[in-house]
């Protein structure tokens, strides 16, 4: 079976229909605020940190798969003059599952379009996060493809996270009752615990003005009713709910005339938004967010020209990136996946380093310290200033040990206590890193740096100290054969020789390990020596040997 | 807007149509196996532990609300005769949601029935957990009204949670790998984990030979696609689906003809079942799992009258329950509530403390030290032999402090660490639920009874000094107005005038206290007098005043 194909000159990837065997999916964003999207329009937003500060609900494991998204869905006004058509549809096939007369998925470098066509209308939606801003955008062109003027209604639905995705999906009677929202004439704002204890917002606006809208999923759904068939839409009312508590949903109506052949476009930005402390409220001692600070930012993806002139800017951005690297061989499906998609998904894993996927679900870790150390070896050459300042995370994160903290928050940048540490190769990565990553620039000065240990300020030391700690970490824990041990795992992480997991519940990464001096690891002894000779090399160069 | 009445006569609740402004549930189980079940048969099953123990999945926030159930679809195997009628439907309105001609749900105490007719075909089931047992019995007594012979289908399904609700909450990646089912010609068995590291199963049977079954979640609802209308459903074929990895489920078709008039019982039962640890498996040395221990309990519910036998035992032992305290007052609303449904309500939160419900997903929390040993009170004289078992178990999670573990996981007994200890009101309603219990039965012997500190062996003293040591950690702890220190909060959970959490993400429950030599609780101090003048009067009884 053929769900798609490349397109070379564009850099796109396309989806020829959408019951893909799993969703495919693409990444929005590559500063800090991402998404991820499906070929249907299913996933999730987020700032950061796909666990601390999640945008919007997706429901990991559910049915219908891959639910939870960036829906819109089309409604036919004149129903009744159309009996043969549905008297509603989703343009991308996801939640209402609608066959569609055609339909195309184009998975692009940083957005995703999808086309679809249905009972004469053809859609076409652009997301994409502009290069420098924290939304995302949705740029819906409508054509009517009838004879006659058709009068469509146009709802866009997301459903907000409370913010912490982990509490979200877990904690049922804290998310009934901390709900808030407040709505203005084209903007949805979800400001959950905003008055609390937060100082951010998300917000979910329409270059249009609403004809109607809903913050309750209950009352945009219906009772007993999933996505695939919303009460509103159904019935082309809106109940301007206000979400107080409950389950808090942008969901905007737009009304929209189009003369036969005439085209037309909206679009939805999706947003997140910090204020400052001092600043949260207008008028100040009142509880109603203040949005001066983001009126001029939903205002400017409202001008003409505004959103096109970010598209072309994201996509000069890529251009240049994919510009550092061309090799032209015998072979085309090497030359394309070297100039472009290798290139695509080593800066994927450079922004999220496998904390959220399809399969991760974005509340189980942060960045890993291995992952992290080993994916910049990919990345070095694109984007060799922000490989520094990666690398100062990751070592800011080792231990004073010289060991190294398994993971660490995105968000934070602070080592993740629940998974601690104990690979004992995990150090010795961030060698080999630093040595690839003055290879491939000539910055010696990164190795005079001061970095802390464990985040903690007054524990500086040079860069160059760190690896020497990493180094002695190895060097001073060896088993009976005088060979590294293992600790908790290598890069096996389910090895754990050390943690005899007989109890129903333990997790293999987390569980207490037993007595750990004995098993050792061949792997980390053959991954000392490159990082001993890495290490030997800039201690030459420098000559510190 | 009217949706149910009590029938006084057969002490339940009868809901009139599905569509409840919320599900409104009952608790199946009143001793190891438990479970909850809504008016339209959504809910989940346990054996002890909603969080460690769970057999099956429930989406708790999701939409369709109420998803994840105890499901049993009737397919018109000649629905081209019947063209008017819907193909298919589920007799308890979920998760089809195809409208009945008629519908009623009967909450009793310890069983759910639920009937429905459509298209001619009348069904009842009835739920129950049969007392001594750990597992619930579906009996589907289905009627032909019609004039015509009907071929019908049955189809009944559950989705096995991976048994650790929390886990199967959140790890995706994990839950990917490790599903493990096997099948048999009556009966499915969900085995995750079974030759690692546990030594339990659960299985689903029918008291028919299947004609066919899943145990993949994707084969039964075809891709995409929801429990509202399973593939299997609606094409009438079942896949024979063996699940590795992925979403195990228990799907049995059974194929029935009923002639006009006739009547026909159908059941099924899901059950949860330990085999020894060194008879896991069958032959020995295979990994073919131990079916001969659980096949004697699956072949006494096929057995005529079994099902009968112990449904009359259930309702003889709530009627025994509830003849331990009868009243007669003027008003026959009193009269209802005193007599049958708060003791019922009483037994639920001995049961569970609050642990699972619809609001409380299961996950969050064990059994509550306040508030078992306040729930106490309103049991003591129904099961004053489980109450004493109750008190000795909570003291038990006592520290050596005096302080309690504010709740404790029902399987292990032992206390939960994630939200720890704290709340100093915890420790004085173990004075009180003692004192309760010891005027209710004048066991004056369950003062003398050693019970650990911790659950840590060889740190055993009499429940009476486990008493002396609430009072004085109360005495010891006493802030500026010598008024009891409140710690991180009193019976008022969320006061912690301790913790300023202004921090997004912070438990209130579990965040770090600051400084905590201040804040004291007026209640405390009110409580600490009641607990007091027991203790008081115990050690004058008993003369070691």
């Amino acid at each position: 079976m053929r769900y798609g194909h490349f397109d070379d000159e564009r850099h796109e990837y396309v989806i020829e229909r959408p019951d893909t065997p799993l969703p495919w999916i693409n990444y929005l964003g590559c500063e800090d605020y991402f998404g991820l999207i499906s070929n249907t329009a299913g996933g999730y937003s987020f700032y950061k940190d796909a666990r601390l500060r999640r945008l919007t609900r997706y429901r990991y494991n559910n049915v219908p798969a891959d639910t939870g998204g960036r829906y819109i869905y089309l409604r036919d006004d004149e129903a009744a003059s159309h009996p043969t058509d549905p008297p509603f549809w989703s343009p991308t096939w996801q939640p209402t599952r609608i066959p569609l007369d055609e339909y195309e998925c184009r998975h692009g470098l940083g957005y995703t379009i999808i086309r679809g066509k249905l009972a004469g209308i053809a859609s076409e939606i652009c997301y994409f996060v502009p290069l420098g801003e924290s939304l995302e955008i949705w740029q819906l062109t409508l054509h009517n493809d009838r004879r006659q003027t058709a009068n469509l209604s146009v709802y866009s639905a997301v459903e907000f996270c409370l913010w912490d995705a982990w509490d979200d999906a877990t904690n049922l009677q804290r998310n009934l009752s901390i709900g808030e929202v407040e709505v203005d004439e084209r903007t949805i704002y979800h400001k959950t615990e905003y008055r609390e204890r937060r100082n951010h917002f998300a917000y979910f606006a329409c270059s249009e003005t609403a004809t109607g809208f809903d913050t309750q999923r209950e009352a945009f759904l219906g009772p007993y009713r999933g996505w695939e068939a919303p009460k509103a839409v159904e019935s082309g009312q809106m109940s301007n709910s206000i979400s107080v508590g409950g389950q808090p949903v942008g969901a905007l109506q737009v009304k929209l005339r189009l003369g036969p052949g005439e085209r037309k476009t909206i679009s939805f930005v999706l947003g997140y938004h910090e204020n400052p402390p001092n600043e949260k409220f207008d008028p100040p001692g009142s509880q109603t967010l203040n949005k001066r600070t983001v009126r001029p930012i939903v205002d400017r993806y409202r001008r003409d020209g505004e959103i096109e002139a970010a598209f072309q800017k994201l996509r000069a951005y890529w251009s240049g990136l994919l510009d550092r690297l061309q090799v032209r061989t015998p072979d085309p499906h090497v030359d394309r996946m070297v100039n472009v998609w290798n290139t695509y998904q080593v800066m994927a894993t450079f922004n999220l380093s496998r904390s959220a996927s399809y399969f991760e679900s974005g509340i189980g870790r942060g960045i890993g310290f291995r992952d992290s150390n080993q994916d910049l070896l990919g990345f070095v050459h694109l984007v060799p200033e922000r490989a520094r300042a990666r690398i100062l995370d990751l070592a800011a994160s080792q231990l004073p040990s010289g060991a190294a903290y398994h993971q660490y928050q995105p968000l934070t940048k602070r080592g993740n206590h629940d998974v601690g540490s104990g690979f004992n190769d995990d150090p010795l990565w961030l060698v080999l890193s630093v040595a690839a990553y003055v290879k491939e620039t000539g910055d010696w000065g990164i190795l005079d740096e001061p970095v802390a240990y464990d985040n903690t300020p007054g524990t500086e030391e040079s860069l160059y100290g760190h690896l020497q700690r990493a180094i002695r970490f190895t060097l001073d824990r060896r088993g009976p054969h005088r060979l590294p041990l293992i600790g908790r795992a290598d890069w096996n992480d389910c090895l754990n020789l050390n943690c005899f997991s007989d109890m129903p519940g333990q997790s293999f990464q987390t569980t207490t390990n037993k007595d750990g001096l004995t098993a050792e690891s061949v792997f980390i002894a053959g991954l000392f020596l490159i990082a001993a000779a890495e290490m030997a090399e800039m201690a030459r160069k420098l000559g510190r040997d």
